[in-house]
C-alpha cells in the first residue's frame, strides 16, 4: 500500500541514461523559468523527469524527449520546488493524513514534517504507527516526527497511552520517521530529566533530527541548557530576538504562520533587516484548521506572507524548500529542482502572489488550477482507532453536579478565565449560589467538565469557566482536548451537558453543540476522536456550522472553539482542568475547586 | 588506540548541566570575538567547553567556571571554528596521517576529509583500513573517503590491488568512513558502467556522500549525465563557469588551492561577482606537499587566499567550516562554535591575515603559536605495508635497453613530452640513434622506464621522455607514480637507472637522484613506497634536497618532481607509460614505442 518512490541509488542508471540522451524521459517541462534554490537564481532552463526524479536540468532537454514523453509547456511560468512544511500537526486540521494531503496538494505542499502528538496521547505508539502508515501511502512526502511528550505534563493528567524512551528508540527504525517531535518538556531538559534526554539520545544515535519546543521568552541560562540537550530547531519563537538566539546557537529557527499563529512577521526581520545568513530559517504552519486549508491555503500562504513581510521571494522560497530539506538531512532527496531529487515542482505565473497553477509530485501531476488530480488513499483504520470514546456509562445530569460543602448557601469557586486571543487563561474566583447542595454557575460563569474517555472509568471532573459569553440553556462538548484528549464539556445546563457528552460517546468523538434540547451542530471526528476521514471541505463546513452554533449560544469570542479545546492544556498557565482535577499551571499542581474560605 | 570523542547524545546530560551552571566546564574562553558561521556575525561572546564539546556560548560564561576550569583569555582576539579541508589526499604530503596531522594542526586544520586513493592502488582495501585506523587515532578529525577507482584506468595499468563495489559496500560500515572518494571514472559514469554505479549506490544507501571528479571542460550532456549518477561535489572545476554549473546542478563546488592547484581565484567570482548563494561553495587543498605544509600552511593558506581574492572573510570562513560540515552531514557535529559540536576552535588576532595563534581541538589545546602541543600517535604499520617494493630481481643496465628493430641504424620513437606547469603531456616523436642494436636517447630526450613493483614480475617497460633538461650521466627513480604507483625511472644512463631502481628496492621506496655514480639525494618513503613516518620538516628538507639534486642534473623545470611522478598517470592525455606499455591517453590504448615508419 506504501506509495513507494525508488531511491536515487536504485534509479541512477536510468537517470544517467536519460540525462545522456540514451533513454527518453517520462516528462519534460520546457519554456519555463526555473527557480534554483541552490544558487538563488532564476534560469531559463528545462527539466527532464524519470522514475519520479529529476534526471536533467539545463538549457535544453530536447535530447530527453521520446515519442512517449509527456511535454509540459510552462509558457513563461516559474518552476519552483514543491513546498515543504517544516513542522506541523495533521490532527489540527481534524483530518486524516490522506484528507489533509488532499487538501494541501492543490496549494503546492508536497512535503510535510508531521508530529502526530495528538493521536499519541490517545492511542500511543500504535496510533503513531497508523498515522505513519497512512502518511506513507500518499502521493506526496509525509515524514513523521516521533512524538516525544505523552503525557505532556506527567502527574497532572492521564493520557490514553504514554510514550517511553523505548518507544522512541523503536520508532526510529520505521521507514517514515524523520526525527523526534517537538521536545515540549523544556523544563525537563533543562533540569536533566533522564527520559527526555534518553529520547533525544535515541534520536541523535539514529542520525535523525530532534525537534525543539522552547516556549519561554527567557533566553538566558535555561535556554542555553535546553540547546545543549540536542534540540535542533524551534518553532516557539515569537520575537526577532527569539529567532536570532536560536540561529546563533546553531538551531534552526522555524517561523510559523498557522491558523492562529502569526510568528513570521515579528521574526523574519532577523533576515530582512538584521541581515543574518538566511540558511537557518525555515517556514512552517504548526497548526492549520480545515477552514484555513479550504479558504486560504497552506505553505503557499506562509511563503506569500513572508514575501509580504519584505522577504526576497527567492529567499522565502528557500525557507520553504532547500533550508527545510537540509535541516532534515534530505537535501539530496528533495527541496530543489536538481538532478536525482524527487520531482516535486510547481508552476506559478508570479513569484509574489504565488498562484499554484500546476503541482507535480514525484514526476506526476497531482493538482491543476486548485483541483487535485490524484487519489490520496485511506488507511484501513481499525475499530479500536474508531471507537476511542470510552466513557464507561451513559452520563446524566447528576454526573455534572458540583456538590458544595455541607450546609453552604454559596461558595467561592476557582474559575478558569478565558482571555480572547490569548493562550494563557486567568485564574479567577467567583462567588456562586448553591441550590439543593449543588454549586451553580451564574452570569458569564458556567460549568466545565472533563469527562474521562480513555479507560471507561466514568469519571467526570467538574469546575467553572468564564469568558465565552454563553447565555440560555446550552452545552458544547469536544473530544479534541489538548493534550490528553479526554472530553471537555462546557455548559449552562447539566442535562444538556450530559446529552452532549453522550452524543460524542455515540458517534465516536468530535464536537457537538446543544441549545434548548436540540443539537445545533455536530462535527464527527471518528478517528481517535480527533480526525475525520471526510474531505476537508466537508469538515470545514461542519466546523463553520459549529462555530455558528457557538455564536447562537451567545458566544462572541474570537477563535472560541480553539479556546474550548485548550482548556485541558495543563502546560500553559494559569488554570486548567484535567482528569485528575483542577490544575494550577503556575505551581504545576492539582488544586481544590473551592477557595479555602468557602 | 582510537582517539574517541564521546557523542553529543552520550554527553548531553553533562553539557546541559554545564550550560545550566550546575557543573563546571572543563574550559572557558572569554574576552574574545566569536565568529558565528551559522549567522555570519561576529559576537562578543564567551564559550564554555566540556567533554570535548561546546556546552555554552553566550555573552557570559562565568556561571560555567569552577575551581578547576581552565580559563583562556582571548584578549580581544577572534574565535573561529577549526578549519576543515573538504577533500584531500594525505599521501600527497609523503607523510603518514599522524605526521600529516602534526604538520597541519599548527595551521588550524582540525578536520580533514581524506581519500587514500594512492595506498588503495598499492595495498587495496587493507591499505585503506590502515590509513583509516591511523586517522582515527589522531587528536583531530580525519574522516576517510573510500577510494572509488583503483585502478584508475582498467585495462591500461595493473595496480597492486583493485577496489571492487563489494569493497566499497564493506567500507561503508567502518566508523571513520564518510563517503566515497572522488569518482574519477567520469566516462564510466556517463556511460552507465555498472561497477561505478554500484559503488555510488552502496555509498548513497549508507546515507553517505559521493565525492565527484569531473575533469572535463564539457558542461553539456556528459556533465549532466555525470551529475545524475549521484556525485555530490566536485573539485575539478577550474573556471567560474565550472563552479556555477556544479552548484546549479545541486552539487557542491569544491575550490582548491593545493601546492600546485590554483583554482580558487578563477572560481570564487561566482560568489564575489555573480552573487550566487555561497552555501554550496567549499574550500579544499586536494594535494599539498610537505614543503607547502612546513613553509606556507594548509587550510589557513586557502582561506587567506580566498579573502585575498575578494571574498568576505566571514563567507570564506563558512566555506572552510559550516559549508563543509553540512555537505558531509556533520553540521551538528562540527564546523561551528555552537552547543553540542566538537570544540574545535582557533584564536586569531586578524580575520584577513589569519595568524593561527592558538588551536583547540575537542576542547584541548593542540597548538600554540605555530608549535604543536599534542601527540599524534603512529599506527603500527605492519611489515607488508613497509615492504611494498617487490621488483623480483636486482636490475642491471640490460633491463633498460630499448632494442631497435633488427638492422636499424636509427629509430623514430614516440616521446612523452613534458610541458612546464601543465598536467597533460605532449605526444612527440624523435629520431634516435641505435648503438649495438639499442636505441639511445640524445639531447633533451632520455629514457623513461616503468618498473613493475607490486608483483615482483621483474618487468621493465622502457620508453623515451623529454622536457626536463637533464644533462650528463644521471638517473632519478620514484615509487610515487600516480596512480598505480609502480616505479618510474628517468635517466640518461642505463647503469645509473638500474642503480637508482635497486636503491629504492633496498629502502622500500621513495625517491632517489643519481649523478655520475653518486646518490645526490634520497627521500625514503617506506610506507607503501608513498609515505614517510618522519616529521614533515624532515621530509620537506629531504624533498628540497631532492629538487636541488634534480637541478644539479640539469633540470630547470618548475615542479619537476610532480611532473616525474605523473608520467604514469594514464588518465590524462596525451602520452604516458604503464606496466602494460606506452599508453596513448587520447585513444585510451596501448601503443607501440616506435613509429611504423621506423
Amino acid at each position: 500500500m506504501e506509495n513507494h518512490i525508488k531511491s536515487w541509488a536504485e534509479v541512477a542508471p536510468q537517470l544517467v541514461a536519460v540525462a545522456a540522451g540514451r533513454m527518453p524521459a517520462d516528462c519534460v517541462i520546457r519554456g519555463g523559468k526555473l527557480v534554483n534554490v541552490q544558487t538563488r537564481e532564476v534560469l531559463d532552463w528545462q527539466v527532464a523527469i524519470a522514475a519520479g526524479r529529476f534526471a536533467y536540468i539545463g538549457p535544453d532537454a530536447s535530447h530527453c524527449i521520446g515519442p512517449d514523453t509527456e511535454v509540459i509547456e510552462a509558457a513563461g511560468r516559474y518552476l519552483i520546488p514543491g513546498l515543504c512544511d517544516g513542522h506541523m500537526h495533521i490532527e489540527s486540521g481534524m483530518l486524516t493524513p490522506a484528507e489533509f494531503a488532499a487538501a494541501v496538494i492543490p496549494h503546492g505542499t508536497t512535503t510535510m514534517f508531521t508530529d502526530p502528538h495528538e493521536i499519541a496521547n490517545v492511542l500511543g505508539l500504535r496510533g503513531v504507527r497508523m498515522m505513519h502508515d497512512e502518511a506513507l501511502m500518499q502521493p506526496v512526502n509525509i515524514f513523521t516526527q516521533m512524538p516525544s511528550c505523552a503525557p505532556s505534563a506527567p502527574g497532572l493528567e492521564t493520557t490514553g497511552f504514554k510514550i517511553s524512551a523505548d518507544d522512541v528508540a523503536e520508532a526510529m527504525a520505521w521507514p517514515g520517521i524523520i526525527g523526534l517531535g517537538e521536545m515540549m518538556n523544556f523544563p525537563g531538559v533543562v533540569n536533566g530529566d533522564p527520559q527526555m534526554l534518553a529520547e533525544m539520545a535515541a534520536t541523535m544515535r539514529a542520525g535523525k533530527t530532534v525537534g525543539g519546543h522552547y516556549a519561554s521568552p527567557d533566553k538566558g541560562v535555561a535556554f542555553s541548557a535546553y540547546v545543549a540537550g540536542g534540540a535542533a530547531d524551534d518553532h516557539e519563537g515569537t520575537a526577532e530576538a527569539d529567532a536570532i538566539a536560536r540561529v546563533r546557537n546553531g538551531m534552526r529557527s522555524m517561523m510559523r504562520l498557522g491558523s492562529a499563529w502569526y510568528d513570521v512577521e515579528s521574526q523574519i526581520t532577523a533576515v530582512t533587516q538584521k541581515g543574518l545568513d538566511p540558511r537557518n530559517f525555515i517556514l512552517c504552519t504548526d497548526d492549520c484548521h480545515s477552514g484555513t486549508l479550504v479558504n486560504d491555503g497552506h505553505m503557499n500562504r506562509v511563503v506569500r506572507h513572508a514575501i509580504a513581510c519584505g522577504c526576497d521571494p527567492l529567499v522565502a522560497l528557500q525557507m520553504a524548500t532547500i533550508n527545510t530539506a537540509t535541516h532534515f538531512g534530505l537535501e539530496r532527496e528533495l527541496g530543489s529542482i536538481t538532478p536525482g531529487r524527487r520531482a516535486d515542482v510547481i508552476l506559478t505565473s508570479d513569484l509574489v502572489t504565488l498562484p499554484i497553477e500546476h503541482v507535480i509530485a514525484r514526476g506526476k501531476t497531482v493538482a491543476l488550477n486548485g483541483k487535485i488530480t490524484v487519489d490520496c488513499p485511506h488507511y484501513d483504520w481499525p475499530d479500536d482507532a474508531r471507537q476511542t470514546v470510552r466513557m464507561g456509562k451513559v452520563l446524566d445530569h447528576a454526573d455534572f453536579a458540583v456538590h458544595a460543602p455541607k450546609g453552604a448557601n454559596s461558595v467561592v469557586a476557582k474559575v478558569i478565565g478565558v482571555v480572547e486571543n490569548q493562550a494563557p487563561t486567568e485564574a479567577l474566583t467567583a462567588e456562586l449560589p448553591v441550590v439543593d447542595g449543588v454549586a451553580c454557575g451564574q452570569g458569564d460563569t458556567y460549568q466545565i467538565a472533563l469527562v474521562e474517555r480513555h479507560r471507561a472509568t466514568g469519571k467526570v471532573v467538574n469546575g467553572f469557566v468564564s469568558g465565552f459569553g454563553y447565555t440560555g440553556r446550552m452545552a458544547i462538548a469536544s473530544t479534541v482536548a489538548h493534550d490528553s484528549h479526554h472530553m471537555i464539556v462546557v455548559g449552562t445546563d447539566r442535562a444538556l451537558m450530559a446529552k452532549a457528552a453522550n452524543r460524542l460517546g455515540q458517534v465516536g468523538g468530535g464536537v457537538t453543540v446543544w441549545k434548548d434540547d436540540a443539537e445545533l451542530a455536530l462535527v464527527e471526528l471518528p478517528i481517535a476522536g480527533l480526525m475525520s476521514d471526510s474531505p476537508a471541505a466537508e469538515v470545514a463546513a461542519k466546523a463553520d456550522a459549529m462555530v455558528a452554533a457557538m455564536a447562537a449560544c451567545g458566544c462572541t469570542l474570537n477563535n472560541a472553539y480553539m479556546q474550548h479545546s485548550l482548556l485541558a492544556l495543563v502546560v500553559i498557565p494559569a488554570l486548567r482542568i484535567s482528569d485528575l482535577g483542577l490544575v494550577d499551571v503556575t505551581r504545576f499542581e492539582i488544586t481544590d475547586l473551592f477557595e479555602e474560605n468557602t
